[in-house]
């Protein structure tokens, strides 16, 4: 290589949008033998630059959860432009993860840190297709859109959701600011003669689990299980057992996560 | 079982909706030592009235076309109402093939001479989604959506077909007649950001891989290989050489077939 040239590189922070299925892999973070999104990341990475690369990640998304829109950052010695990086990471990844973007960022961008909102989504099926599987929730019975946007409307705001969070987690504040919910039924692009329900849900965090808590809570209520202004009640106990089961992982997708113009600004 | 109330039983023609992933399965026709649609709806059908029961069915997909509105019809002796039917066919059948919906029709109902038309849905995608592996065909170049618009109109109406027919067809006559051809960008249900292109086709009937290659002659169109005026010289040479490459097969889905309304009427 040629050290001159080599020597005139400065390190530049990349932010790339990462796509998967969630259900090819382990999760999102490094174990030993497993197959997880950082590792396969990382690993052509390693191929592209020649130096091991890690990898940050707005947050770790559970195994089977899917990404359309997870963001990650990497630190690189390169000339290599932002298109032309995509098209290699593309290239070497295998057909479960693509990179749908890379830009330049600022080398003081964190992509968990400089976070401003997350918005997941979910999809629910009453017809079991089979270009559904492991891509939505097969629900067979017919649900109450309407008392689940009242359940829905309850949760939107700044709550302590200590009751919508699973064990196992770290948080010590308990406190998010949810600032949408939406239902939507929408033509299925596989099958058209089929509507999907799609809940999206964006919110300045979420804790653990708090997504599919938040969907199978709202479940509950469309299948008249409990009525929307137990909702309010489920909230207020603060109590992991109160609300509804969590509703599976492979029909969440993480679909965007946005930050502030100024955080990502090239230096 | 009680003989009395059997004799009671007619024979009953059953009409049924079904839905597959085609990339599932060896094509639909029974063949040895591979896995079929056709295989597996009778192996299911024979478990639920305790005799063979052979299916027919309006058309034969090609290995990798996908269903997701094929029609199939079979005779039964027994007394479960469609709904039952179609519930005992879902519990047993894999999660690659469905049943949308069973019907009583008249006993001379035929599932392929009855029909009047169907309709091909074909996607196109230009972005390579883990979401779309073996459901759309990745095409990383813009496609001018005009020019394949003008391309298609040529298209429509009745025409010898030759050219748009691969080897290997057992047709004597190959005037079909074509009803319409609609290019129309959707959002992706599994990740919004993106669309696909959705090329869907109508008409009387098809020749061996005739929507494949119709969507093959509008891409080249779409890439500027040909221009829309040379497709209408494509149809008049009946050459099979002279258009565009066939389609990938796992892009295909049978969406539609219809029936004259007296064709399925209940005797």
């Amino acid at each position: 290589m040629d050290s001159a040239r080599n020597q005139s590189m400065k390190m530049q922070r990349f932010k790339a949008i990462v796509t998967y299925r969630g259900t090819a892999f382990d999760g999102w973070q490094k174990q030993l033998r497993t197959s997880t999104v950082q590792d396969s990341i990382e690993k052509v990475l390693k191929e592209i630059f020649g130096t091991q690369t890690r990898i940050s990640a707005s947050g770790r998304t559970d195994a089977g959860v899917h990404g359309i829109g997870q963001v990650i950052a990497f630190d690189a010695m390169t000339r290599l432009s932002p298109a032309v990086l995509q098209k290699a990471m593309n290239a070497k990844l295998g057909q479960d993860i693509k990179i749908k973007r890379v830009v330049c960022v600022r080398a003081s961008f964190h992509p968990r840190y400089a976070a401003a909102s997350k918005t997941y989504r979910y999809l629910i099926a009453d017809f079991p297709s089979p270009f559904l599987v492991e891509s939505a929730w097969y629900i067979p019975h017919q649900l109450d859109m309407k008392k689940m946007r009242v359940a829905a409307r309850t949760l939107v705001g700044k709550h302590d959701f200590s009751a919508f969070c699973s064990a196992g987690s770290s948080a010590k504040n308990f406190v998010r600011d949810i600032y949408s919910i939406t239902l939507r039924r929408e033509r299925f692009t596989f099958d058209p003669a089929l509507k999907v329900l799609a809940i999206e849900i964006t919110g300045s965090g979420f804790l653990y689990r708090m997504a599919r808590s938040i969907v199978g809570t709202l479940v509950n209520v469309g299948l008249g299980k409990i009525e929307p202004n137990d909702v309010a009640a489920i909230l207020a106990s603060r109590n992991r057992a109160r609300a509804g089961s969590t509703a599976p992982p492979w029909a969440l997708y993480l679909k965007h996560v946005s930050y502030r113009a100024k955080s990502e600004g090239k230096q």
